[in-house]
C-alpha cells in the first residue's frame, strides 16, 4: 500500500475525553474514529489489525472443531421473554419496534437464538457435542462507554455456545475451548491470566474463567500467584491457610480485659490508642442478609467480601446494614461492637478464627476487651471465608507462592451454562436410553474489537504503539527519505515489489513530508519493521529498525530482505 | 468435516411460504434458517458459502485499490436529519432511541457516515482519488420480505462509495469499479448482465448500472442485443431507429376521414372493427404531470413508460389522469381521444410519429379518424421517446441485434453520485488552485448474501443446488456406502486426509444412514464433486461423479484424487 493513498491521518494530540492510553494512541494513530459515543469505524489500518485477530480466532475455532456460523443482530422481543430475559436485561438491551409494531432486540448476546436454533435441528445424542460459534456485531447500550473499544456500544465478539450430553462432556468441551483462548491470546502477543471468576448464581463448581489482558487501566484487580498458575479475580480468590493457627494455643491465655476506650471507633484509633497492629484487633461488621441481621468478624486489616458471605449464606442480597439499623438491634453503637455475648448470627473469617488472642469491642458503648479468644470464648458462630485476599499472602494452591495484585481487561471468558437456557427455552434431546433430556451448555465470548485495546494497552512507548507481528496492520514499513530522490524512490520501490512477491504486507510512505514528519507518524502507527531509504540507498545501503527498540542498524539491501523474510517466518 | 458433527438438516419439504426455488433449497439442505420474517441465520454450510462469497469480493475490491473499513450500523439521526433522507426514507428505515433518548437508525446504507468521515480526514484533492468499501450487515424493514435472502431485513452488503476531483475522475473510479463487479459475478458462476438503469433525479447522463443475475424469479425486465452487449432496465431501454421513416412518405396520401366508431374505446375493439392491426392505430393517453394534463400519443401495440415522460418534462410526478378529468378538460371520453386538434399539450412517441398514417380518435364521441399524418397534419407537438420497447424489436446500439427480454435479480448497482451528499454535507476539499471544491461521489453495492440466492436460482436441478467450485461449501463429497465395512471406511478416511493435506476441503459422510438417504442429501447440498466409496474399495475403486451431470464412473483411487486436484485447479 502506498501510504499517500491511504485513508489514514494522525493527530498530535488525542482529544481530552480519551481516558485510556490504548484509545489516545488508536485515535492518533487514526486505527479508529468515533461516530457516536462508544460507537466506532474502524478506518482501514484498524480493519487490518481487526481481520487479523479474526483470522487467528477463526483457525484456533475450527482446529478445536467448532463450526462457524451467522445470527441475526434483530432478534424477535418473544425470545427474550421466554427466556426471561427480556426484563433482567434492563436498559443495556437496546429494543425497538418495526412497521408493524412487533417487539425486538439488538443482540447483546445470542443464548436464546442459538438454543431455540439448535432445539429445533438436533434431536438425539448421536449428534453431540456440538461447539457452534460466530464473529459478530453485538450490541450494548452502556451507561458510561469509555476507553475506546474497551467499552463500547456496538462492538465485534467471538461468541460460541457449546451443547453436550453431560457435565462429563461439558467439562470437556469447556476445557478445550479454555485452551483455544489461550493460544488465541497468545497468538494475538496478549499478557494474560486465566482467572477463575465467580460463577454468580447460575454456575456452581467453579465453572468460569475469565481471560484477563494485565494492563493498568483494567477495571478488575486479579490476584495471582508468583509460583504456580493460580489466578482469580479478588470476588473469587481464596486465601491461603493461616501462619498461626490458634487451635494450638495455650490454655493458661490471660483472660479477658475490659479498656475503656473513649470516642474509638475504628480499627486505626483502636490500635494507635493501645499502640498494636491492625492485625492484633477484629472488626465487627453487621450484615443485612434478604433482610435479617447477621454479624461477620475479620482481622482488622482484612476488607469484607461481600459476595463470599451472599454464595455462604446462599442468600440473594446481602449490604452492610445502616448504622440506625445496628444500634437498634443491639443497643451497640458502630465502633463497639464485638463478638462476645454478640445477639446477632455470628459469622467468623477462617483468619480471624485462627487468632490466639485479639482486641475487639465490648458491645458497649466506650469499651472493647482485650484477649478475646474466638476459638474459646465464642459459643454459636460459623466459619468460613468472608474477606478479600491480601497481596502477599499465601497461594491457596501451592506451597511456595504468595499473592500479587494486578489490573485486568476481560478480553474472553469461558463458562459451564449447564441447562439453564436449554430448560428455560425447552431445548432437549433423546439420550442413548431413548430418553428427552435438556442440553448441557456451555458459553464461550472473546472482545474481539477490545482486544485490539487490550495489545496497544500492553505494547506501546511513549512515542506509539508497538504491533506484534502476528496482528500488526502492516508487517514491514519503507520511509524513503526523500520522495524526489530518484534513487531513494527507485530503491523503495523495488523493495516494495520483492516484498510482496514474497506475500510480505508493506506500507510504502511515499508521501511529500519532511523526514521528521515521517518517523513521527510510523512511531506512532508502530509497524514492527522499519526499512528508512536514504542518501546511501545509492549504494544499495539501507537502515533497518525494529519498533520495538527503534535502534538503527545500517544494512545492505539483500541482507535486509532475508532478516525480513527470517524475522517474519519464525 | 465429518457429517455426522455437522450442524445441518435436510428438509425433504420446504415450508409453503418459500415460493422462490433458491428459497426452497437453501431451507431444504440446512443453508439457512429462518429467525423472523427476512431474518435468518446461516448455518455452517451456508455461512461457507457466504465467506466464499466475501473473499472473492475483497480480493477484487483489493486488486482495485480499495481500502477496506468497517463502519458501525448505529447511525445517529441527527446525520439522517443534515442529508435530509431522515424522513424521505419512510417506515424502511429502523429507529430507535438510546438509553438517553437519543435518535438513531440503523443503517441500510453508509452515504452519510462514509461523507462526514471523509470531510473530517481528507483536506486535500492531493489525496484523490479515494474509494473505499466494507462488508457489513445492513437492516432494512421491508413491508413485505420474501425470497429468503432475496428480500430480508437483515442482510450483509459489501458497499463502496469514491472519491474524485471532478467528472473525469469519478467515470475512472466508476469504470474500474464495473471492471470488479464483471470479475466477482464471474468468479462466483453468475449469468448476469450490466445493466443500463435509471439514475432517477440525481445521475443523469446514463450514470448507473445494475447488474442483474438473469434468473425467472427476478422481479425486474431487461431487454438484452442478442448481437451486442446492450442491455438495459425495461423503464430506461431505448428503442432503435423505425423501419418505416414516414419523413419519406407521398405527399398525396388519402385526406383525413371521418369514421363512425360507436362504443370503440380500446385499440384491439377500434382494430378488430376496421379490420386492421392494433399497429396501424395510434392510442392517446392524458396523463397528469404535476397537476397540469397533457397527452400522450403512442402507436397501438405500445405500452406507455412513465419515466421517460417524467424525465422529459422534468417533472416531479406524472400519474394517468382518471376519466373524470380528461373528460371534463377535453369535453371528450376517453376512447375517442386524437392527436388532431388536440387541446392539451401534445407528446408524440418518436415511434407513432414515423407512421405514415394512422388510426386515431377523433376527439369526439363515438368517432375516429381514419389516414391521420402526425408528421404533417399536427401543428404543435414535441416528439420524444415515450414507450417501452418490445421484444425483438431493433437495438439501438448495433445495426444487427434484436431486444430480447429476460428476468433479473439486482445483485450489484454501481452508481454516480456526483456532489449530491457531499454539498449536503458540507464535505469540501481543496484543490490544485488552492480553492474549496465538494467531493464528486460514487457509490457502488453487492448484495452478498443475495448471490447466494442468485446462484441457487440459475445452478439447480429437480434434486438440489449444484454449487459453483468456486464458492462450493465443500468442493469433495466423500460417501463411504456402509460406515460399518471397515475398508469402505478405512478407505474413505485415507482419502479424507490426503484431500486435506492437499488444501482440498471434504466433507465425510460418515452419518449411520441408508445409502438412498445420502445420495438425496448430497443431491440436495450440492458439493460439486462426489466420490462414492463402496463394495469396490476392496480393490482400490471408487465412484467419481460430477454434482452438474450425476454421471457414476468408476475409477482408481489415484487416478480419482489427480482428477480432483486438475477439476479444483483448473
Amino acid at each position: 500500500m502506498y501510504q499517500s493513498r491511504l485513508l489514514s491521518t494522525t493527530w498530535r494530540e488525542a482529544p481530552a475525553d480519551a481516558e485510556a492510553v490504548s484509545h489516545q494512541l488508536m485515535l492518533r494513530a487514526g486505527l479508529i474514529r468515533q461516530l457516536a459515543a462508544g460507537i466506532y469505524t474502524y478506518m482501514p489500518l484498524g480493519r487490518r489489525v481487526l481481520r487479523k485477530v479474526e483470522h487467528i480466532i477463526r483457525e484456533e475455532m475450527d482446529r478445536m472443531g467448532a463450526q462457524e456460523l451467522y445470527m441475526p443482530a434483530m432478534q424477535p422481543a418473544e425470545l427474550w421473554k421466554e427466556s426471561g430475559r427480556f426484563f433482567d436485561y434492563g436498559p443495556e438491551l437496546i429494543r425497538f419496534q418495526d412497521r408493524h409494531n412487533r417487539e425486538f432486540a439488538l443482540g447483546p448476546t445470542h443464548e436464546e437464538v442459538i438454543t431455540t436454533l439448535v432445539r429445533a435441528e438436533i434431536n438425539s445424542y448421536r449428534r453431540l457435542p456440538l461447539t457452534l460459534y460466530q464473529i459478530q456485531t453485538k450490541y450494548r447500550d452502556e451507561r458510561r462507554p469509555r476507553y475506546g473499544l474497551l467499552r463500547g456500544r456496538e462492538f465485534l465478539m467471538k461468541d460460541a455456545y457449546s451443547f453436550d450430553i453431560d457435565g462429563d462432556g461439558l467439562d470437556r468441551s469447556y476445557w478445550q475451548m479454555h485452551e483455544a483462548y489461550k493460544r488465541i491470546f497468545s497468538r494475538c502477543g496478549i499478557r494474560f491470566r486465566a482467572v477463575e471468576a465467580d460463577a454468580g448464581t447460575i454456575g456452581g463448581d467453579g465453572g468460569t474463567h475469565e481471560f484477563m489482558a494485565l494492563a493498568d487501566i483494567g477495571e478488575d484487580t486479579i490476584a495471582a500467584c508468583t509460583h504456580c498458575d493460580y489466578a482469580a479475580n479478588l470476588e473469587k480468590a481464596e486465601p491461603g491457610p493461616s501462619k498461626d493457627k490458634a487451635k494450638g494455643a495455650p490454655d493458661d491465655a490471660p483472660a479477658l480485659e475490659k479498656v475503656h476506650t473513649p470516642g474509638i471507633r475504628t480499627i486505626d484509633e483502636l490500635a494507635a490508642f493501645l499502640q498494636i497492629g491492625p492485625k492484633e484487633c477484629i472488626k465487627t461488621l453487621v450484615l443485612k442478609v434478604d433482610q435479617q441481621l447477621a454479624a461477620v468478624v475479620l482481622r482488622g486489616d482484612h476488607e469484607l467480601n461481600v459476595l463470599k458471605v451472599k454464595h455462604y449464606l446462599q442468600a440473594n442480597e446481602v449490604t452492610l446494614a445502616e448504622p440506625e439499623e445496628v444500634l437498634r438491634a443491639t443497643g451497640v453503637p458502630v465502633g463497639f461492637l464485638g463478638p462476645v455475648n454478640q445477639s446477632l448470627p455470628l459469622l467468623i473469617d477462617r483468619t480471624a478464627a485462627d487468632m490466639v488472642t485479639a482486641v475487639a469491642g465490648a458491645n458497649e458503648s466506650d469499651y472493647h476487651y482485650r484477649h478475646v479468644r474466638l476459638w474459646l470464648d465464642i459459643a454459636d458462630h460459623s466459619v468460613g471465608d468472608f474477606r478479600n485476599v491480601t497481596e502477599g499472602e499465601h497461594c491457596s494452591r501451592c506451597a511456595e507462592g504468595t499473592l500479587t495484585f494486578h489490573r485486568g481487561i476481560e478480553v474472553g471468558h469461558v463458562f459451564k451454562l449447564g441447562t439453564r437456557y436449554s430448560e428455560k427455552l425447552g431445548a432437549r434431546f433423546l439420550n442413548a436410553s431413548g430418553q428427552e433430556q435438556s442440553f448441557v451448555m456451555g458459553c464461550y465470548g472473546i472482545g474481539v474489537s477490545r482486544i485490539l485495546s487490550a495489545v496497544v494497552e500492553q505494547h506501546h512507548d511513549e512515542t506509539g504503539i508497538i504491533w506484534p507481528m502476528s496482528i500488526a496492520p502492516y508487517q514491514v514499513h519503507l520511509i524513503p527519505i526523500s520522495i524526489k530522490n530518484e534513487h531513494q524512490m527507485g530503491a523503495a520501490h523495488d523493495l516494495y515489489t520483492r516484498l510482496q512477491s514474497m506475500g510480505i504486507e508493506a506500507l510504502l510512505d511515499d508521501r511529500d513530508e519532511r523526514p521528521g514528519v515521517k518517523f513521527k507518524d510510523a512511531d506512532l502507527i508502530g509497524i514492527p519493521i522499519r526499512i528508512v531509504i536514504g542518501k546511501d540507498a545509492e549504494q544499495g545501503m539501507v537502515e533497518y529498525t525494529e519498533r520495538r527498540r527503534l535502534q538503527k542498524e545500517s544494512q545492505r539491501i539483500e541482507e535486509a530482505v532475508e532478516r525480513i523474510r527470517q524475522t517474519i517466518t519464525t
